[in-house]
């Protein structure tokens, strides 16, 4: 699962494009009559978007479980994960920068839209992609304390870090049943990923358990932020704002190859150990990245958690069928747990 | 785990004439001028009972399986279970009686509290009882298509199909948080019990469900028929419904005694391997079979299912202490869903 530390980040391409001109279309019926039309119509379209951004990430990041999967079967992974984060940085900026030509030639630059940017605007952009990287390095002390199935069930903590943040610092409210509902989330997950060797998590030393929960506080923080960085101009291109974090990504991740993998690609070269499979993980990776950057713009980090937690359900769902998987119990009731959870999540929204 | 074929009947007490004197009081006060102040503490005193009689349920459903366990640890058991069953059954009929007398003694008898019956009262009686002795027979078969472990996780459905059975047979309506409520109840009671063999379960063959579905309908039926009868007459005595129940339960296991186990108790004697143990079995399922009464006539079977469901958690936190048991994290996530669900049950009540 190692390739999993692509995955985590923000962006944009095509779709970003099309979802755009889906929202400037309210804005040209402006007739005082129309308004009350318009207004609703708006909405309707805010629904909509959301709805496509929300299934665009659950489908983007169950391929890449699937992807995940299949490499694995494939043989091991021979590239530098880190030159693969900064290839998925460069490939986000490089599709927002085409999103942005396409928007020029039909709607003109303007003030929301155009790349240059003020001090102001740009100075918290670098903090989401340093708090990833500094995630991203504690990953390889974790697994002294923690082995991999261990980690992939105490990322589960994501989930609570995550709503507990969204609170803090977005200063959103969720109603009790939405807490409740967040909370099965986390359980249901937990309880789907069980498997024979799950126990010894409960054995995991106190710094195993604080390095997970600093992680899960980092991650948690990162999202948040990132949320907070895009909504507080809402009226800005989020093509400009996802050009900016990966700006800063690819920085932070060429940082990050230089800390880790210098020699690996200085004696093996930067594309050492790539495969097909390689190319479209970095593509998947890019374009979940973009879909994330989209349900934070238009939805929130809770959105994000629901369709990722329901990805990794489906994934496993799909796995049945493509690499004969067996569904365990666990599984089933880690699924009904979360479906509920899910319920409860739209039945429980505050009037 | 066979000892628990005793469970699931109802019942009387002590407890019961002291809750009967406590249903009494707020009848004295009377005055025009006292109504409201009555009603407000008649409600207090509903309130009370019911919390006193959910409680003592939780309480004896829990030492029941610690009871289980402790005998189990003893050794086997060489008793006819049909034997002790009848014994609880005589028991709570004497129990019942015990307080009736009292009553009789305190408040004189009355309509409601006198213990003879007509035909039209008592025809109803048997059908309980009936439907009891059917699922414990069927229990002999079901053994041939699941494992005992995989029918303790089976064993749930009855959740499931007492919230059913509740709602069309006594057409009281829940929220639908309070029926999403219902389906946690059921997935935390079973995530809570996982262990590396539960997979097998999936594997049961079709005629393994169809009589695990059937007889958690019989039972279902069976709790949820009870309550009906008990609350057809709400001023009738409790102690002479659970007599009548009870006369009935007598009668139907001394016909499973003849049915199961004529042999052994023909040459061994009736009270083959009985011991202290067993005594202390047949008088916790006594006690326990009248707190369930109680609770049909005071709360409901919704009531029921929670408190011995969450008696099935505090058995095993109480068990770590007792027999150096581990909890393993299936069983902390399951108490974490089965907690949220007695929150939403209480949470979406409906108004």
């Amino acid at each position: 699962m190692e390739y999993r530390k692509i995955k985590d980040e923000d962006g944009d391409h095509d779709v970003a494009s099309d979802l755009e001109s889906l929202k400037g279309k309210p804005h040209t019926v402006a007739s005082s009559n129309i308004a009350l039309v318009g207004a609703g119509s708006n909405e309707r379209a805010n629904w909509k978007r959301k709805g496509v951004v929300t299934c665009a990430l659950t489908i983007l990041t169950s391929s890449q479980a699937i992807l995940i999967v299949w490499s694995k079967r494939a043989g091991k992974y021979e590239y530098s994960v880190t030159t693969a984060n900064f290839l998925v940085e460069t490939l986000k900026c490089a599709l927002s920068l085409l999103a942005l030509t396409r928007i020029w030639k039909n709607e003109g630059v303007t003030d929301d839209n155009r790349l240059s940017t003020t001090y102001d605007e740009v100075k918290v952009f670098p903090i989401p992609a340093a708090l990833y990287l500094f995630k991203n390095l504690l990953q390889y002390y974790i697994f002294a304390y923690v082995d991999a199935p261990g980690y992939q069930i105490l990322k589960n903590l994501n989930i609570i870090s995550t709503g507990v943040l969204y609170r803090i610092i977005l200063k959103k409210k969720l109603s009790e049943i939405q807490w409740a509902g967040f909370i099965l989330l986390c359980c249901g997950c937990t309880t789907a990923q069980l498997n024979s060797n799950s126990d010894r998590v409960l054995q995991t030393s106190l710094p195993g358990w604080i390095m997970a929960i600093v992680m899960a506080l980092l991650s948690g923080f990162a999202g948040v932020y990132t949320e907070a960085i895009i909504k507080k101009r809402p009226s800005r291109n989020i093509n400009v704002q996802n050009f900016w974090l990966y700006v800063f990504g690819m920085a932070f991740n060429a940082v990050a190859i230089v800390i880790q993998d210098f020699d690996a690609v200085a004696n093996k070269g930067f594309f050492h150990g790539y495969s097909f499979i390689t190319v479209l993980m970095i593509l998947n990776h890019a374009l979940s990245g973009i879909a994330v950057s989209m349900v934070m713009k238009y939805a929130d980090n809770i959105v994000k958690v629901y369709s990722t937690s329901v990805a990794m359900l489906l994934t496993a769902v799909v796995s049945v069928f493509l690499f004969n998987f067996h569904l365990s119990l666990a599984f089933f009731l880690g699924s009904t747990v979360v479906s509920v959870s899910v319920y409860l999540h739209s039945a429980g929204k505050l009037r």
